[in-house]
């Protein structure tokens, strides 16, 4: 049963708008919130737990069969007026879906499968490009994100640039980027940071079979030193300007290098 | 000189503002908007003939240099209050640079390098993918852009994420895609159009030696059965959701396996 929910004051709608946008407010809920039919049905099919399914009254009557599969695995559901609606939504493409999911354990570093292919990003502050490296990463078939610092993966931005990739895709945060790689390498695992020098080995040429991590690094400052420390350096030859490969298009050439 | 500008209800702010939000006044004004200090820059370094120039008093103190450097090529130049800056910016990350440039003369079919290699665009509908495209684009080496419909490489949105490549490489606007092509092929220049299906031939596999134009079709429908027609269909393999990988990412791809 869908409970009508007009007002803006209301609290679980106040809550949601406080979740959507405050990373802490994320962690102390244990909550993150998604917007759109798209995303809402991947949590939905995905497995996670919605705790607040919230639909409009128009959206409920263009997409009926969607509202009511959602609202079937939501804990609490709600029809939201317009100006609800007007409330909740981040973006003009909302669609009028929006819910409340609660956010699931963390990957760790003994999820890492010491044979596959990750790429790890450091310190990526635009949640547009890590949404959009996780999207790329599902479509090439990349074993997971290991990620240290930067942007928060339930950001709405994040969760919207990865088309539900984000929802999907283990991501593996870790405290210390360097103790994670460290760890890899003496497992096995090839370690590539990126760079634009000239001087690095051109990826083209470099040994793709096994286990590896490819490190991309800050949109501004690139890899750090100490991670560069303990990686073998490649580069993405290039005859035109190399500081127009942004953050995310570098991750995508890296990660097709790595699985083509 | 510089004049001041106090008032939003001043003229000039009033047509910047609708130049830099209608692709109709850009045409009918021969004029187009950027903001941000490294576009305004990058437009008087390419030699864009920039008609006025707007910086605000804050960031006239802060980079004093670099608003006098383009306030030297501008013909008109402006200090602006924070009423007009706010008037004026679209984005948070102006950094309260401003100019209105004069449009150029398209770049036409007889511009195309038979030897090159282009990427083409069917109906790219999001500004931030065509800037992506550019930006790529640039940092490769590709020759340059053939675009049919789609948005308006002049809009605000495309020219930031751009970050200044669609100042300088070439975009060849054409009516068809399809007879452009068409003429293409006929000058020898070999023809691939992208594509999910598993049946097409694997772009890892193509033969990438001479001219080439790869077309990347619109974000919903992909390319055209008018455009397949005329060209080899090429896929880029994909271990996971097909779906996932949007027109940007496809297009850095395509590109880096055009100049691999």
């Amino acid at each position: 049963m869908m409970i009508s929910i007009d007002s803006v004051s209301n609290e679980r709608i106040k809550s949601a708008v406080k979740i959507a946008s405050s990373n802490k407010t994320r962690r102390q809920t244990g909550m993150f919130f998604l917007e759109g039919l798209r995303l809402c049905r991947d949590a939905a099919v995905t497995g996670y737990e919605i705790d607040s399914f919230f639909v409009s009254r128009r959206a409920y009557e263009k997409f009926t069969e969607d509202a009511d599969f959602i609202a079937e695995k939501a804990q609490h559901s709600f029809i939201v007026s317009e100006l609800v609606e007007n409330k909740l939504g981040v973006t003009q493409t909302s669609q009028g879906f929006y819910c409340l999911c609660r956010l699931r354990e963390d990957f760790g570093v003994a999820d890492i499968d010491f044979s596959g292919k990750y790429i790890a990003l450091e310190n990526i502050q635009d949640p547009a490009n890590l949404g959009a490296v996780a999207r790329t990463a599902e479509a090439l078939g990349i074993s997971g994100i290991i990620a240290e610092g930067g942007c928060d993966i339930y950001s709405p931005k994040a969760q919207r640039a990865a088309m539900g990739s984000l929802l999907r895709l283990p991501v593996i945060r870790c405290e210390s980027l360097s103790d994670t790689l460290a760890f890899l390498g003496g497992n096995g695992m090839k370690l590539y940071a990126t760079t634009p020098e000239d001087s690095a080995e051109k990826i083209t040429l470099c040994d793709m079979t096994g286990g590896i991590v490819a490190v991309i690094g800050n949109e501004a400052n690139g890899v750090s030193d100490e991670v560069f420390s303990l990686c073998k350096k490649v580069t993405i030859p290039m005859l035109g300007r190399a500081e127009s490969l942004n953050a995310s298009m570098a991750a995508a050439i890296t990660m097709w290098e790595m699985m083509r």
